[in-house]
Parts: structure tokens; sequence; C-alpha cells
């Protein structure tokens, strides 16, 4: 059976004159193993909710995937499909993209992700299971991982962060082949992994990856561990091909027809490309139809099952209803009361109105829970021991949460949300990039978004990180401006259920701007905060920490008879998608000086080549916040002054 | 004399009312059993080539390094400094800030960076050791690290690489001392570190950091080690402190002045702010002196050594004489030969006339040697018993390398460069972001740098990565369109001294556009490639992979009739550094038209408000390169049919 896997791989990957096909031929013994025996699935729905997760976090090995899922009769991935490996709109891709097949569940290929995303979604299981009971949620998460996925830094902490919370269903199988793109893996990589794994918590066991019984019990052992579990698979890649296999020559480029025709006979596989005997064939479609009595079985639990309804709504993302009464009050209360808090305390008190209301969310810091005002009083925290908790200590693990995030968001059923400091995001970027492509709905809390943190200095001080996401497809970034805004932001990211969204948002308090609470104004993504009083000959647009700036500032040129209008644009991407016209009326036609206390890259599409930007032209400093913005300039008056100049 | 330490950091934090005052107190006694007896330094001369480094990764406590500065008399770190802690042009930065002080070796803040940056450190101490001999070179590094570092990704790819290297002179003081921001690290934390880290091949010890006579018997232990060594300091942070001392309340706040008076008055410390007994002080300053002989031998064994001048010029960072003229001699061959090789390939072809010539030159690649093209032939690489090599295989360790290049530069004597896809620049993001920060020279070669990579899909596409990093202050980003242009901006990434330079190269073969080699044309960042014929009515502007197609669109332009201009902008951070009336003849009046086949973020700049971008809107896909750029409708048609639509 495990020859089907490396048939399939040796064709699709000549087909394509490209592609990576040492990793199936190395780790199909072990695949078959898993399929074969272990993994709960039923091809005829790829989807069912108790299905167990099975990550390909070696993404590159994808034709690995597309085999199995081939081979177990999943619709769609047809041998037209692998026919079409890593061709335009195949979906069949290069590396395993989520949402080009129900069978796929998350995109893999930048390497440690897929392990990192697998953690999040052994904690999504376990955090269902404790909302739903057992009879609704039981299942496992299965990884295969490569030696470069163990190698990235994330590895270590979703690793440590899975061994500390006892993922115990949680099982990784590791492609020991000692092979890497440079060579062989000593050249750089002499740990330990066993030990490192079992310093994490973890049980670990090694076995020939190429003896399906060893493989089986290894399994099987995995299954009864209270532990997460690292099986290390000692493979050969490239295995059965003459002169290839055991060398990095198998990895990333096709065989090459002398040497696919010798791995072919080596194994004694005599049929077609792509062609599978109809013995073998059975065998596997049988495979694919293991599940399927459980399945119905579940399907006969869940019609009956007091929260079915709940339970549905939340695995299809759907809000509950009402779930947003309790913001509306808050917008109300805000309107009637204009706090001066910080947005990072707008955004805790929006996060009381909402996480009550929608039993989905699940929160969480990377230790910095005071400081991101992440957590709502009442919600317990998960510990080792009790996922009936909703908040999450991720540790000092800003990569391993945000790619724990993703894998919530994709197991379904969860709406993750984490804290860190903005500037901080750079470590979580890999992972972000992975929500946006797959179009996860992850929600990031990202407070002390500009210099006006103040004393903790440059290293603290995020001026390009703003920037450097609005640069990135399918982000929703949002710096509201006081606590109106960040509630109406925060309705908007939970609302927003095609990809991530960021809330940038400051340590320091800012007065409330806002005393209408009607629409969501943040909704169109910019808006006319304040018009002019007569004709309008200046445009102050401002974000965030700034926009009371702008105000002030608008108060003084009104004053000398300058109309002046203050625009707030919370959020660019929102502000891009409406028509042209709104946004030349909002912008308007007359001066337009931009003010954001971080770099101004990107700017020039809403000042045009005549505009002012008043903002941060590097680095930041450390010292007092009010010292800062004098020091860099970015003041009502230098704002004033910048309108005079140009408008007098 | 510990208590002197923990005297400071309580003053400073209290005079500037902010600050983190526990970790100081808790490390005071291993920092001073590490300074009293192990530390070779000479205060007199803190930028003494062959002292220790010492790295206080934990660069939140500040104050602690701080503090040793001034008590072992370094100058510029007086009385008057301290007070000024946290305060605008203070060098007693929040954060220890390279360059604000000559003891501060290297900034640090964000976790993990410090420590992986020592293992950069101790690696440019073999690498200069290997080549300048022990007689100039023979140091050690010290860090002293928190939970928070060693829970980041980074620690696992740097403590992997210093084990697999057998970095014997590397030690990390671990400040055990059970505490983060949100409390106990068992709310996120269980690893057994001390097993972790000996997994990693490192030798391991635990002491209690409050007794100076084991702290010292564990620091003789570990020089006597042949493997990088970690001490678990076992320590109660905010030691003294009579409520805080333990609790997460002691570490980023001032005590308060009740709390420091309980914690003055426990140590039995009478005296006023930060004063220090005379008695103790001389002890100190002692301390400072300890190093003055050791540098005085040294300083006897350079004056004779045979390679003085070649060692004060690479600890200079001065390029050697002649340098480029290897370089030169390769631009006067491809403007001969006009080879059509990818830019990858090219700057392969610059590294082979660069790195004989420049002997500090080391390179390496994140595992992708072979597709990132950064091997020279001839050049070895560094193993484990051997530093002699100056390429390192990193491993699928980006993040580590990028640090790890930081330590190397910052050590002095050794210029990095690296190699990894340019997608996995997210990876080592933070780390870039301090090389700018610091203003190091580290070159990262960055191949497959757009859809041009074709089959291996949008994880592996870079499509906004070029925007992240042209938003972050002091990075030079080049992306040269041929092997003359890639030459040309290989040197000067190297000559640039004050900042990290990245090289986005294509993965695909492109043809020379360029026959002249006289002038380096890319030192402007942008120039006319090719001037229209006749008045121009257009002007198409293109970096790297996409400059070919612009060439060939003026072709055809220009045969209807459409005066065409072709403007190459590889490098924006220099062409933004000439006048503006260089940039507007560069630039044109007429019709601008971007092409580049990434996201148009940032490119309003240089267009325009009626300029066109021809690129991408979103994420790539995976299919064959030319598929994919006539999908994405990145063509010369396109080109031309975007300038005929609006100039005819």
């Amino acid at each position: 059976m495990a020859d089907c896997i490396r048939a399939l791989a040796i064709d699709a990957v000549e087909a394509a004159k490209s592609g990576h096909p040492g990793m199936p031929m190395g780790m199909a013994d072990a695949a078959t193993a898993l399929f074969d025996g272990f993994v709960k699935f039923d091809a005829a729905d790829p989807r069912w909710p108790d299905r167990d997760r099975f990550v390909l976090s070696a993404g590159h090995g994808s034709m690995l995937l597309y085999a199995l899922l081939h081979l177990t009769g999943h619709a769609g991935m047809g041998v037209e499909q692998l026919k079409q490996f890593r061709q335009l709109h195949s979906p069949a891709a290069g590396h395993p993209e989520f949402g080009e097949h129900p069978g796929i569940e998350t995109t893999t290929g930048p390497l440690g992700q897929g392990l990192a995303t697998a953690v999040g979604m052994a904690m999504a299981e376990r955090l269902l299971a404790a909302r739903f009971g057992k009879s609704l949620v039981d299942h496992r998460t299965w990884v295969i991982a490569s030696d470069g996925d163990l190698q990235e830094g994330i590895s270590h902490e979703a690793a440590s962060l899975a061994g500390h919370l006892a993922l115990a269903k949680l099982t990784v199988l590791w492609d020991d082949n000692s092979i890497s793109i440079d060579g062989d893996t000593a050249l750089s990589f002499t740990d330990d992994t066993l030990k490192r794994f079992s310093a994490y918590g973890w049980s670990t066991r090694r076995v020939d990856g190429h003896d399906p019984t060893a493989v089986a019990a290894a399994l099987a052992w995995a299954q009864r561990s209270r532990r997460p579990t690292l099986i290390a698979c000692r493979t050969i890649i490239g295995f059965s091909a003459p002169s290839k296999a055991g060398t990095a020559g198998s990895h990333g480029a096709p065989l090459g027809a002398a040497e696919a025709e010798g791995a072919k006979s080596a194994l004694g596989w005599n049929h077609g490309p792509f062609e599978i005997p109809e013995g073998l064939r059975e065998r596997w479609e049988a495979v694919g139809r293991r599940g399927a009595g459980t399945r119905r079985s579940w399907l006969k639990r869940l019609a009956n099952h007091p929260q079915r309804e709940e339970f549905e709504r939340a695995i299809a993302g759907k809000l509950p209803e009402g779930w947003h009464l309790p913001l509306a009050a808050l917008r109300a209360q805000h309107a009637e009361q204009k706090p001066k808090i910080a947005t990072r305390i707008a955004s805790q008190k929006a996060l009381e109105a909402l996480v009550p209301a929608i039993a989905e969310m699940v929160g969480g810091s990377a230790d910095l829970t005071g400081s991101n005002n992440t957590n709502v009083k009442g919600v317990a925290s998960v510990t080792p021991g009790n996922f009936a908790g909703r908040y999450i200590h991720y540790g000092v693990r800003e990569h391993g949460m945000a790619a724990a995030m993703n894998g919530m968001a994709l197991h379904g059923g969860i709406i993750p949300y984490s804290g860190t400091f903005l500037v901080f995001s750079d470590y979580m970027r890999p992972a972000i990039r992975l929500a946006a492509l797959m179009r996860q709905r992850v929600i990031h809390v990202l407070t002390h978004d500009s210099i006006g943190l103040g004393e903790d200095g440059p290293t603290h001080q995020p001026v390009e990180h703003l920037a450097s996401f609005r640069a990135m497809p399918n982000v929703f970034v949002f710096r509201p401006g006081d606590a109106m805004e960040t509630a109406e932001c925060w309705e908007l990211a939970i609302k927003r259920a095609d990809g991530p969204s960021l809330l940038a948002l400051s340590r320091q308090n800012l007065p409330a701007l806002r005393s209408d609470a009607g629409e969501n104004r943040c909704a169109r993504g910019g808006y006319v905060l304040e018009e002019a009083s007569g004709p309008r000959r200046a445009t102050l647009i401002a974000t965030g920490s700034e926009l009371h700036l702008a105000v002030a500032a608008r108060v003084t040129l009104e004053a000398e008879g300058i109309g002046t209008a203050v625009v707030s644009l919370p959020c660019w991407e929102l502000f891009a998608l409406q028509d042209a016209s709104y946004r030349e009326d909002v912008l308007g036609s007359g001066l337009r000086v931009g003010v954001e206390a971080l770099i101004g890259f990107g700017w020039d599409r809403w000042l045009g080549p005549e505009g002012v930007f008043i903002g941060m032209a590097g680095f930041g400093a450390s010292a007092p916040a009010e010292a800062l913005f004098k020091h860099f300039g970015i003041t009502v008056e230098a704002v004033v002054a910048a309108v005079k100049k140009r408008v007098e």
C-alpha cells in the first residue's frame, strides 16, 4: 500500500518537472500505518467536525498528502488533479494550501508552522470537549514533521506549550531521515531531539519508519499516553531510488526518468504512471471508509444532543444572536461618559462586553496580560488539567501563540484573540501571514503602539510595524483613536470572518473624541470626524493616539480662520474598499496633513504629492512619552505650523 | 558589593518613576561574582578587542549593566547619568542601547535576541582566533538570560547552533527566578531547561544564585568546559524587597518609597540615594582595573604581531586595499558578455570576486546553500572542530542566523552575509530590526524574490516583504535587475558600514540590460536606464526581474511613437537620499508606470496620484513562473496597454 504513495509521488513530480519526491517516498510506510489504522476520518465528509486532524508540517512533501487524499477516495483529488500537480488552479498545489481541497487542514510549507498550528488544533479539541462534552468532541491531532520543522525556533515554543498543557492527543511523527537541503543534518545539527522533547514533558519513542508493525505499535502506544508524543521514525529519504535514496538529491527535484524507473523497479512496481492496481485501490478506499460508521454514530449523538444548535453554530463560525448588544450598550455608555482612557483599556472594556456574550472567544497573552488588558474578570485561565477556562497564558511565546491561534481558528468553534506589544508582532509575522493567506479569523491585540509607550525605548517602540502589515494582503489593521472607536473596531474585527485583524492600541490615556454611538463609523475605514466650519482649506488625517492632536490643531486653525477638517483613518484596508468618490469627499481637495507617530511609509497614497506627513522618520528613543512627542515634533503646534506655512 | 547594584537599581528606578528593579536585585550576587572574578575587561578601554563580551540578554534589567559600568569606573556612566536613567539623551536608556555607551555590547530588550547575538559573538571569537591566533584573540562570552529569553523560539535556534559548534567559551547564567510578568512561570512553563540544554550538547549546572561562592565555583567549572555552559542561578526576583520580593510586583515598576526603604533596610544599606560608600567603591573600581595588566600585555603582543595591521584593519571595519578590483573586473566582464543569468547566480559571481578579496567576509545559509548560491568554491565550511572555514551551515534557523550575524558584526572583525528565501525574511525580522537599530553591517542574500519562483506557491512567494523592509528605518533594500546591477548592489552593500543591506534576488534567469561598467549606477538608488528617443511621454519604473519587461515594453511603445523612458529603481533608500531635482529628472513629468511583481504598497511615492502600478494585488499561486506572470497580468503587453490607454 505504501508503494502506491511512492509511485504517485514519483509520477506527479516527474509530470510537473518540479517538486519534492524524497519525503513522500521516505514516509510512505509510516503514513500508511497511520492512515490504515489510526486516523479517524471518513473520506465521504472531510469536514466532519469530530474527525482527527492530520497536519503535514513538512509541507514540501505535499504529494504525500495528495496521494493519501486520492487513494482514500476523497472527491476532488482524482487522477486529473494529481496530473495537474503544481499547475495553475490545481488543488494539488506545490505546498498544501488550505481552501484548495477540504481534506487539507492547513497551509504548510514555511517550516515549523504546521507543528505549531497543530498544537492549536489540539488545544481547540480540548477546549471544545470541555464545552460540549466528549460525546461530540473527542479526536486526535497527528503531525508529520521534518528535521527542518524541529530546527525552527517556533518548534520550541509550540512543543513547550504542548508539553505544559499536556496535550495527550497530539502525536508528532518526525521524519528522522538525517538529510536536509545542504546535505547530512550533521552539517548543522547535533541535538538529541528525543531528550529535548522529553524535557518539554513529551513522551518519546524511536522506531524504524520503514517497519509498519513497529510504527503501528508506536502509534498505539501514543494513543495511550497521557502526554503529547513524539515518534522518531528513522527513514531513508527517497526510499527505493537507486542512487538518490538517502541523499539530498532526492529532496527537492524530480528524480529524472532513469532514477524514477529504477525506484519503481526496486519496489517491484510495474504499473503505468498514476495507475493504481485494483486490489490496492480497494484496500485504500476501505481505509477511506473505515470511519464511516463512527461518523454515523456521531451524527446520531449530535442529533439528540442538547447543545446541538450551539455546537453547529460555533463550528460554522456564526456569531450568537444578540452578541453585539452588550457592545452597543458600551458604545452608548462611552458616548455619554466620554472616558479619557488608553485604547488598551477601552479594548478591555470591549472584551468585557464581548467575551461573556460569545462563548467561542478564547483569549490570551504572551506574558503581558496586565499590559495588554486582554483578560476579563471572571473568565478562568486554561491550566494543564482544566480546559474549561477561556484564557491562555501563552508564556513569552509570541510566534507559538499566533500559530496556535491559527490552529484554533482552523479547527473551528473558536475565535481566538491574543495580546502582546505591537513591536513584538515581528515575532509573529510568519504565522500572521499564514492567517492572512488562509483567511482565518484571528484577532491580535497589539498594545503600546508608538513612542507613546515612553521610557522602554526604541526596542519597544513600533515605528514601521503598521506599514509592514498594511502591506500584507488580507490583513485588517485597526488603530482606533478613542474608546468609542476601539469598541467599533472590536465589533468589526469580530464580524470579520474571512481574515485576521490587528488592533494597535495605546498605552497612554486618550481623550474621548466621539459622542455619537449610532452608526459604526469605523466601518468605512475612514470618515470626517470634524468638518471645517467654513470652506475646507486643510484636512488633518490622523489615526489612533494622534487623532486628538489633529482635533486640537483644528481648533487653533479654525480660530485663525483656516477652515480645517479632521479625518480619522482607523483602518486603511476598509477605507480603500470604499468607492473613490467617498474617499475623495473625506480626504478633501485642499491641503492634506497626515499625523501618525509612526514611519510615513505608505501615507503618500492618502496625502498626494502636495501633502505633508507629521510623524517619525526613524527609530524612537527612551524618555517619558511627552518628551518624545516633543522631541520628534509630533505636536499640535507642529501640525498648526505645517498648515499655516502652506495655506496662508 | 552586590548590594551596591541593588541600591543603585532601586534608586534609579525610583528617580525615573519607571523601570525594572526586580531583575538587578535578584541577579546582583551572581553578576558580582561574575565581574569580580571572571569577566576579562579593563574599564579604561571598554572597546579593547580581546575583552570578554558580556551580554545582558534580559535587557529590561538594564540597571544591572549600568550599575556595573558605573561601579567599575567606566567613563560616561557617572552618577549624573544614572540619575538620568530612562530620560532623553541619557546613555542609561530604558533598555541597553548599543552606541549609547561603549560598554554596552549590544542592544537588548526583545527577548531571546541577546542570547542569540552572544552566540554570534562567540562564533566571531573562534573565527578570528583561527585567523589571527590565540595570542590576539582569546576571550569568552558571558550572558545573563531570563526565563523569557529561554521561552522564545530563537533561544532554541541559538542554543542548538551553539551546542552543535561546541562554543565552549560561551556561558549563560540563567536568572531562574520562576517569575514572569503574568506571575509564576508555572502558569505557562514546565520545561526541564537543564535537560533541554543538555540535549543541545551544553554542559549544565544549577546553583543558588545568592551564594557568591557557589556561583564562582560554577563559573570556574564553566571555564574548564569543552562545551557551552548553562548555569541556572536560583534567585529571588526583587531580593530584599519586604513584600514584593519573589513576586511579579517587583518586575516592571518602581518599588515605591516604602518598599524601597524596606529593601534597603533589609540589606542594612544606610546610604543616601545613588551614594556608594568609599570602601565599596574602591573594591568595585579595583574590579574595573583587574584586567589592565592583561590588556597591556596584549597590546605588547599586538605591537609585535606580524598580522597587526591586518588585525587592526579588520577590527576597525575597514575594507582591505584593492578589495573592489576583482569586482570591477567582473563588472567589465558582464559588460562584455552580457550574461543571461538569475540574479542569485550573479550574486554568486559577485561573491566569487568579493570573498577571496575580503578575508573578514563570513557567509552561510539557512539550509538553502544550493538555492541561495551563497557558497564560493574553495571556501571551507565551519565545523565544530574547525573555525578556519568561512562558510556556516546555519541549519533551518533563519532567526538564529540573523541574530548570530548581528553578534559577529558587533564583535568586530567579521562582515557576515547570509542566505535564505526572501519570504523567510519574516522569520528574521526581529533580528534585522536590531541590526538596523544598531546600524550593523550585515548582508542578507534573499533569493526567490517574487512569483517568479513558480511552483512552490504562495507560501514561498514574497509579495509584501520588500515593502515591509522599505518601511524599516536604516535598512537598504536592493533589488537588482541583471548581473551588472547585482555586482553594483553587492559593492554598495559591502561599502555600507552603518547598517544592514538586503539583496532581493531572482530564481529565474534575466537578460543582461547594461553594457556599461564604469560608474556604479545603482549608487544613486535609481537612474534612467533607457531614455526616450524623442520627448518623454511615459516613464516605466521597475526593479529586479521586471526591469526587462519595462525595457521590452519601451521598444513597442517607441515603435508606436510614444517617447518612453525606462527607470531602474534598485534601492529606494538611496534614491530617496538624492536631491529632489535629480529624482524629478529621473522620474519625469509624464505618465509614470511602476512595474514590480510585488504588492504596490509604497509605490505612490514615486508614481504620484496619476501613476499606474502593475504588480500584485494579493498573494501568489502555485504554477510555473511564466503562467503566473500571465495570470497576474504582469507582462510586456500589460505595460504597453497601460501606457497606451493613458497617453494616446
